[in-house]
């Protein structure tokens, strides 16, 4: 398209000028902001059904059904509730100007570190519409001016709420640049955006590994991503069976489809009988299929009989993150056994062990590399809400800067300010 | 290479494993990791100084000279300064384990938000061979394995100091592949290792503009860089002229070719001639040339007379990290045109404001986005050793994870620990 990298370009100049005035915004301003842009939401429903309504037809025209078509509807209702998910934010504490640290040299230099906006964030998503809303109003509240670019599916949708939250924030007297949505989907606009470090100071990719593969590959600023979710939970020697069977069929059957359900069961070997008596009859009774490694499935043939889908896993079944009702199962001897599985065959995201014994239980806790590791618990409380942080942004998998439920805090950064009385350096 | 791509992915799998090793190693394993680290230089200073001497055979032979050959000089006192480096991080705080906050959820579980190692750290840099013990030190302090890939001049002698350190390790029981030197120089290494990302989990640059831009357009993984350090200090109408005197010398000559040496001065045109009198002819008088644009030339050539260097500027002297006894200078009418200057020309490292006028102040601290902001203060302060952070492996202009002097607490990340007692969620 002519004209793409001008636009870009352009659109990256007016968000660095809008960072500029939003990190000299004060707490009020920027939560009457946040206001602004639910009331803002809730006055232009006519305008944003209509346009999700053109994105049906065009979605409908296109083959498109089912889950991901459902995932793209508003109803009045929806769009009540994500102008209620936009006004919440208001109320959370707010991370921006937090001292973190202040101590004073013995030349008498005042050091502070300080908690700043990161300035431009850059949001790339696909599908749900309520994305350019939740991730919009979570940079506002921390001062950051968002650059987003949504998926072809919902761009009338997103078009319509993108415009709405400006004027909610031109009518509060910030800018209506600091949330600026990209009308262009082709990959072009996202490889443009990816080599504009001048102006953005973070992309966050929100969706398939497609489209995280390419930012990665392209970015030159820092990405903040979110790969797979493939949870392990080891149930060890020692583990209460009825607490391992709550933990499990939670962790895994609560809600199959999303990043914190466990994907792989690690049993100790010398409890395995005792684990498929209780947890694998339970699993298969869920209509759980359970993947098994030679071991348990002879063991589970034994103990479960017929009654579920059992099948023989293949190594990559320890590799997939199957986000349905099916689970790996492995039989291990020992901690290192499971800890080694856990290194090379997990993705850093959520893992836990279920033990009665303290000591293993620490180290799990601490060598298992991953952004949270559990001990007695459902992987299923990896999630800025279950943290008490109240909102989120996605959880990442990375390990610098934000790792684990990204929220507010992480939509931060720091400075040092020095306030001195003329010291030079010797 | 025939070859290079294995080479490179066996440090990787060796690095990992040897980064699970010292996530568990505590702080005494590790700090007598260090101590054996400086002990082997010791007692390898003769293999450095011979393989230093075979370094510097080839370089004047590459007709390399001056400056640079004398960074890439070793010698026994210099063998005996970097052991003694290198012994001095085992009496720093070991940020590895820290709790960096704990909590308790309604539903009991506890949740621990707990400083530990990044992983591997892949440091790549040029010429200086002390830069190999510098970081490879403050990596296995924080329990980090490291990949370090030096330049070509100075191959040998980094060869010998990785070797010496990796003896070191494994005679105080930790693993020699913590430290593991690149021992290929060509540019598909530096490529191979930025695609690593399975194995690596940040680069640190260390080195020119070249380096740096071949690094952040390949990496896969987060960079952490050094770019400019294009500072600028703001002389305000109200700047006590004495102090404005001695900050801006010492900014500009106590050590010209660093990276936190001011470049630019914007000086309020209320006290030009003020200014140029008294700071103005001190610089010229110190050999500084001026560059100045046209408003502070003409009243420089009258205050100032024909006694030293002053020139014309052109718009890219606003934009040059001379690192030389060059500075330019430039009239503004208020704080908003030096803030403008500032966020248009400057590079994000430190900048700074010279004025009695507390509330003005404030408002640059607060406005401009650079690492670190001062007031009534030498930008030389921007340094690890001068915020009492003990040591550095550089300064971050970068926003996110590490900004400004980055040290052990930087070579460090988080993950979350969760202690439940059979939670599951609703």
């Amino acid at each position: 398209m002519n004209g793409l990298p001008e636009l870009i370009m352009d659109f990256g100049r007016r968000a660095r000028a809008a960072s500029r005035v939003l990190a000299r915004a004060s707490t009020e301003q920027r939560n009457a902001g946040v206001l602004a842009m639910a009331d803002a939401i809730l006055a232009a429903e006519g305008e944003i059904l209509e346009a999700n309504a053109a994105d049906l037809a065009a979605a409908r025209q296109k083959g498109i059904s089912g889950a991901m078509l459902e995932r793209l509807t508003l109803s009045p209702s929806r769009v009540a509730a994500m102008a209620r998910g936009v006004s919440e934010v208001a109320a959370l504490p707010d991370p921006v100007g937090e001292v973190m640290r202040c101590w004073t040299r013995p030349n008498g230099l005042e050091i502070s570190k300080v908690r700043v906006p990161i300035g431009v964030v850059g949001i790339i998503y696909e599908s749900r519409p309520n994305v350019t809303s939740d991730a919009a109003v979570l940079c506002l509240k921390t001062g950051n001016a968002t650059i987003l670019r949504g998926g072809s599916e919902s761009i009338r949708s997103n078009v319509a709420i993108a415009a709405a939250l400006s004027k909610g924030l031109s009518s509060a007297g910030l800018p209506a640049d600091s949330i600026q949505l990209v009308p262009v989907t082709d990959r072009d606009a996202v490889a443009l955006l990816c080599a504009m470090d001048r102006y953005l100071d973070v992309i966050v990719p929100r969706g398939g590994k497609g489209l995280i593969e390419t930012v990665v590959r392209q970015a030159r600023m820092p990405v903040i991503k979110h790969y797979d979710g493939i949870c392990a939970l080891y149930v060890d020697r020692t583990a209460d069976q009825n607490m391992a069977e709550a933990i499990v069929l939670n962790a895994k059957c609560q809600r199959p489809g999303v990043c914190n359900a466990v994907e792989t069961v690690l049993v100790h070997r010398d409890v395995l009988p005792a684990f498929l008596e209780k947890t694998g009859r339970a699993l298969l009774h869920r209509g759980v299929e359970l993947r098994c490694d030679g071991e348990v499935l002879e063991a589970a043939a034994k103990v479960c009989g017929p009654e579920g889908k059992l099948a023989a896993a293949v190594e990559e079944d320890f590799r997939t993150e199957f986000l349905d009702m099916i689970l790996a199962v492995k039989a291990v001897g020992c901690l290192e056994e499971a800890l080694d599985h856990i290194e090379e065959h997990g993705s850093r995201h959520s893992d836990g062990i279920i033990t009665e014994d303290k000591v293993l239980a620490e180290r799990f806790l601490q060598e298992v590399d991953s952004a949270t590791v559990y001990w007695n618990a459902s992987t299923r409380f990896t999630d800025g809400g279950e943290f008490g942080f109240g909102a989120e942004i996605g959880i990442s998998t990375d390990k610098l800067h934000a790792r684990g439920p990204m929220a507010l805090e992480e939509l931060t950064t720091y400075k040092y300010q020095l306030r001195g009385t003329g010291q030079i350096r010797e």
